[in-house]
């Protein structure tokens, strides 16, 4: 269940969507080739704004490069939820199915014979074999050409994104209220979601408590640990704000003075954070502003602590293009959005994490994630 | 964010996954594979209690055909997570990788050159074109090898689905405090939503609350229209018991006495949904139960507006093998659990469906669910 309230907006205006099909036609031919197949997941949701979802029933839109009408592919049973998207307003063919026929001719029905296409990243596999068989020809991923679209955000997608940000910031500023000594992880999360909600997300989609020990697995969720005095916390949450992007935001708190050693590192970890965001501009590599992060851990012998890449892009997935890894070398350009999120972690001990949303602006980036990024320190009783 | 209580069962005992996964390398051989590639999703967590997730960072479990030992590839930050699985216990091989490696290869490198191999249903098409290109063939779907085993149920996952069904039981005869005059479908909604992990299950997979003219939608969820005397409502509600085996059922509600025409459409859906039901025995096509509901109502001249399937099998997945469904010739087995849901819809009027899940005995069949199927009256003061 979603708690989306009537009055958010569930998707944009219908033009933005027609400009992102005819983009993504217009990318598609430039790529050699001759159609685009979206099924349920983020493309099709930034796409025509549709959040339809249906496992083993395939729902597939399709866009010919040539730039003629797109056509949708989708089971009779699905068609009203269809049109709650904008593709009743868009004026696409819709193709509709009962149990019994096979999609997939259809899918092949309005496409060239020998057709090179590209699907979705999220399209199962269930659906790709024999939806590559019935075309006679092994489709290639549409990554490449829908990502130079969905990486760079457009007003609408970053003011929607700084209302992501802005709720995630209301939530840790509660934390005081969740995070206390003698409480399980599970009961401060059971708390955070509630909050998380309360703030304006639509759901939470992720909740990690790390206190203590479990601070040290980057991706440890919840337990039925105790926290304790002393135990340093990561708090990495988010989710999304209507028409679904997402904030994601980390924070790192201590209960009771730190001692002096989670300190010093801890300082580090936060030159490193900033450091990386600082290297943020048009024409910089992804690659360039992951080194920045990891060459002050390294510099003071933080560099094998470091587990993970520096950061991901977001937007209608949590997870998306582009990455902020080594041997990522595109370049960024303004409105792409991505977390910087370097941590530091001590097996059997402590972690820690500082992570910001940031937006690529003109000469540098904008935050959405406001919070000060000091170890938080909070009381004991 | 699940609530999972610490005392239910997350998994089943070692042993089971143990056995799961023998079979389904003797399975994979008898059908000429060399191996069977499982990443996340419903076959990752039947074979080894996994339920981890981590979309662009590729986990795979390779079974090799041979009877030799799997290789679980796994995102070193994804490592404790899956740990939590049956995986630790079960002595799998473990390669894990970090951000910048490609686990492409390091799946090629524990297969033959040229292998023969099969893909969950579920191997998003991300991990699904680099993994065919660096193995130089395309895999198969394992659904035909996996279904073998997933679709016969044991007694632990029967014992499973009598929980869960006995859990959405428990909130249908809380309806009456639900669905009143006045109220939203949004807001009964919610109220069900809290009802059905209050009776016992990990959260609610799904909540659609058809009221009037929106119960001729088959797959309408929720929206914000208001409950009027009169309204007839379809509720069809489920969601996951610990370790993940999900409930599903429907009953229709009517808001004061039903008028002639609702009763006499109504009895003859109900006479259907029993018509399947009696059908239900090992031996019998899928196809055949399917007949047997839509008979009765074609012969009534309700075939028209039958506008699914009669059902789908259920477990891990609330939609997987066997589908109930015109075509379908597999026979079913003891131990086969599928819902039996016809359903009658008139547009811009109203809609009715009755669901129970079935589990195939051996001589007919065993429904998990126990509320009885007629109209359920409710009060409109």
């Amino acid at each position: 269940m979603s708690s989306d309230s009537t009055s958010s907006p569930t998707r944009f205006a219908t033009e933005i969507y027609a400009s992102r099909l005819a983009h993504a036609a217009e990318y598609a031919g430039q790529a050699g080739l001759d159609a685009l197949l979206v099924t349920p997941g983020p493309d099709l949701q930034y796409l025509v704004g549709s959040r339809a979802s249906s496992f083993e029933r395939l729902i597939c839109l399709v866009i010919p490069a040539d730039g003629s009408s797109p056509t949708v592919i989708v089971p009779r049973i699905e068609l009203a939820a269809l049109q709650d998207s904008a593709v009743g307003d868009l004026g696409l063919v819709i193709t509709d199915w009962v149990d019994g026929v096979s999609p997939y001719a259809l899918v092949a029905a309005v496409l060239p014979s020998g057709a090179k296409t590209a699907v979705d990243d999220a399209m199962p596999a269930l659906h790709f074999v024999p939806l590559a068989e019935k075309l006679g020809r092994t489709p290639i991923l549409a990554t490449a050409v829908l990502r130079q679209l969905r990486m760079s955000k457009d007003s609408a997608e970053i003011e929607a994104l700084r209302r992501a940000g802005h709720a995630i910031d209301r939530v840790h500023a509660r934390m005081g209220d969740f995070l206390r000594v003698g409480r399980t992880e599970a009961a401060v999360a059971h708390d955070i979601g509630a909050a998380i909600v309360e703030e304006g997300h639509t759901e939470a989609a992720f909740i990690i408590v790390g206190s203590g020990p479990h601070g040290a697995d980057p991706h440890h969720e919840v337990s039925e640990r105790i926290i304790e005095a002393g135990d340093v916390v990561v708090i990495d949450i988010g989710g999304p704000v209507a028409p679904g992007y997402n904030s994601d935001s980390t924070r790192t708190y201590v209960l009771g003075e730190p001692s002096a050693e989670v300190a010093k590192q801890y300082a580090v970890l936060e030159r490193a954070q900033q450091a990386a965001v600082d290297a943020v501009r048009p024409g910089v590599r992804a690659e360039t502003i992951d080194a920045a992060a990891r060459d002050v851990l390294s510099a003071e012998g933080l560099g094998d602590v470091f587990l993970h890449r520096t950061g991901h892009g977001i937007g209608l997935s949590v997870h998306e293009e582009p990455y902020i890894v080594a041997g990522n070398d595109i370049e960024l350009v303004e409105g792409m959005a991505f977390s910087i999120e370097p941590g530091i972690y001590f097996r059997g001990q402590w972690g820690a994490r500082i992570e910001d949303i940031v937006i690529v602006t003109a000469d540098g980036c904008e935050s959405v994630n406001l919070r000060p990024h000091g170890l938080a320190v909070l009381p004991t009783t």
